[in-house]
């Protein structure tokens, strides 16, 4: 993983989500105000009628979007995220970048794609963060 | 699980999915245009900051969601949907509820809350179904 | 207009709206945590393939929301909105319902539901404010 | 306007739109897959707090996306849209850009971005559309 003047404290909120390990979700880079990370789709990330699950695509964008939002130091919590689902897959390496849109003292929002491999969009998530003092 | 007018196949294709079963979500009940599950919050599903991971909420309230749109029989699917965080919490059980707001030939509405075991808000979701024929 | 508990500085406010005023849009009651408002459909307001704008049930939806969230006392400000169009109409009076979901120190969310006379949900929405010190 | 290989009948379709014209919107460019509109903010779009409503931010955004989903030929409505405000501003001339996320046989995602003259954004927009036959 590059990180550029990214802190030790925000790698290691970002390590210690415990859903994200448990998803096999990766962190790839972090640097101000931008995110990747990315996924190995698995047996279990699909759901009853074998796309990949709506929450799996969700938590992969959110949790990039949440590198991004804490990587200008102070704590960012989600507070509203709204994600399109635009194409269904069942295998394959899936990678989300998040961009930040604006940073303000106490807000801030990020807009996330989530593509394939050979850059196919499967979905777009826009997040806005509450920025903690 | 109480099901009323549900055949076996929109049961099984909910029983059939893997991310649900891996998260630890129980399907509670279904019926024409409603869902209701459920989820013991444990460590795995707890975020850097150690509350409840957004995509932990957010697959409770797909899945409650993705019950009640195939509820109505067609096979549908999810292709926007929204969440908005209100309180964070960090153990104890979680409901979700999905309610209908419309049902119509090609697209369905619905709304979710989830909730603590005492009925405080903790999330509330809103998703749009594409039913196809 | 009947309000409950409501300072004329919050009534003021609402009717100082100017945008509301030239859209034809009505405030209708208010209370804490909750508000009304409604629209007779006119010619101006139609877009190019003669259904209402979109624009016109959003500005109705937020402006409902907009009230609720200012019945609390303090000054709020819409931050994040969405809006569901559920179904197309061209004349007649719609009315919007906002209910509080959640009012904490900084953020309050609300839904609003835009309805035909005859009770027929036209569109849903959704808002978050933002409520300023 | 410029117009590259966009009908007539979709020009006027969106040069027919009553509420568009009665709020001041000018549509600026369309071509396919994008859409570009501005508005010189008045006196009668402004809210009680002095600033530009949120219902004309939408309003803006909303017909842009509207323009750009239409200019693939077919048909299409709104059927899902979600905003954020950014920044409230009080005069000058506002630009709304869509820009193409996706364009499926049904469906087809846009994100639209409303900033001043001198390139500040203001406000972010995502509309889905549904594409009729």
């Amino acid at each position: 993983m590059e990180n550029v003047k990214i802190s030790d404290d925000i790698i290691k909120r970002m390590e210690n989500d415990r859903f994200i390990k448990y998803c096999g979700v990766k962190l790839d880079e972090i640097k101000p105000g931008y995110a990747r990370a990315s996924l190995e789709v698995q047996d279990i990330h699909l759901n009853g009628v074998n796309i990949i699950q709506g929450g799996v695509l969700f938590t992969l964008a959110d949790f990039t979007f949440a590198a991004a939002a804490n990587s200008r130091g102070k704590v960012a919590v989600a507070i509203e995220s709204s994600i399109s689902f635009i194409k269904g897959i069942s295998s394959g390496k899936i990678i989300a970048e998040a961009q930040e849109l604006s940073c303000k003292k106490t807000l801030a929002r990020y807009d996330v794609r989530i593509s394939t491999d050979n850059g196919e969009l499967i979905a777009v998530y826009h997040g806005t963060a509450f920025r903690k003092d």
